[in-house]
């Protein structure tokens, strides 16, 4: 984070940076071992210059000519984007949304690690789930009073998430990864990752339309 | 479609128009009757020239010096975006993802209609989900050959999905909304929405790191 002298990198960056770090891990897992700024930027559908713009943010990582190494450019997004350091997250919410979450593997050996499972509906409180038990949701506050936790993923119902919210915020948990469909108040220290599911379902639907005009 | 004469619309125009939805969405609900561009910028971290130039695609919306009537502006976006049509859809991979996806009830509201459920697992074939029986998957291509159907969701494992993807694409579905970690190949005349759900993860991973330094 030096380079940038503590300004916000603006979040459309940061999203392509998650981006970035998908498509090297599949052109590193191809056995691909370098790739222009162009040819990377087709594959993503933007320009090599802003490529360019949005890695010199962090760094200098290409050369003139030459383009990027795809093993090293991988490295330096993965630390950059904290995926080389161990979060510890606990999940609100075991319902389909929220087994389907923590179930994806992939997040562990990025270094997401779940360690507490909460619902409250009773007839699931104290079953198993992963190699985890769920507890209920009244142990939640006592539980970060015994715990750091690094991320809270919110898969409970609309009219539940800010109260949960605004508990794991008290708690001092900085980071929320919110699956509910409404808009959570938290302080500014505190980083909220809304997924807005329905958006891409909507994009979809304008693009079959546009196909058949 | 008219205003842009043919032109395909950017992919960042799009999935800001989903996000204009979803704001006017909320605002119309809280009874707010109109707002500034300036104002509705502020809401989504954007600027308000960047909100007249995506609006300016499809036509004028606003006045000088009034900005936007809520509602009206809420109905053209969802004009725009297909969302007055109905939409069939068919589950692919009834896991808990699927179930998630498919529970959503607000889709139905928009139009996106579930008509079949298809999964390979033998202990839920036959099974109830939603008011829906789960068919074996052997029974898509000839359940496609005889229903037609707008939207392919495909919430299985990244081995099976472009084997599925192709059997779509052969029987002209033209929208398919994919949930697994692989990017499909699919002609042109298929639009494919992929939900990188890790890539929020990630963002918030950036966050938090950028909190700490």
């Amino acid at each position: 984070m030096k380079k940038n002298d503590g300004k916000q990198i603006p979040q459309r960056v940061v999203s392509r940076l998650a981006m970035y770090f998908r498509v090297l891990t599949q052109l590193d897992a191809s056995g691909i071992e370098r790739i222009s700024s162009r040819e990377l930027g087709e594959m993503m559908s933007i320009t090599p210059s802003q490529i360019r713009q949005d890695l010199s943010y962090f760094g200098e990582f290409g050369q003139q000519g030459y383009g990027y190494k795809v093993r090293f450019l991988h490295e330096e997004i993965s630390k950059i984007l904290g995926l080389k350091e161990k979060h510890s997250m606990i999940l609100i919410g075991v319902g389909n949304l929220g087994r389907a979450i923590a179930s994806y593997t992939n997040f562990r050996n990025r270094g997401f690690y779940l360690v507490a499972a909460f619902d409250v509906r009773e007839e699931i409180i104290g079953k198993r789930f992963s190699d985890l038990i769920i507890k209920p949701m009244d142990e939640l506050a006592q539980y970060l009073d015994e715990n750091h936790v690094d991320i809270g993923i919110l898969t409970v119902p609309a009219s539940q998430a800010q109260e949960i919210a605004d508990c794991l915020v008290e708690k001092d948990i900085k980071g929320i990864w919110n699956f509910a469909p409404v808009k959570l108040v938290v302080p500014e220290d505190v980083v909220v990752e809304h997924v807005h599911i329905s958006d891409s379902l909507y994009s979809l639907s304008f693009r079959l339309r546009e196909q058949d005009s």
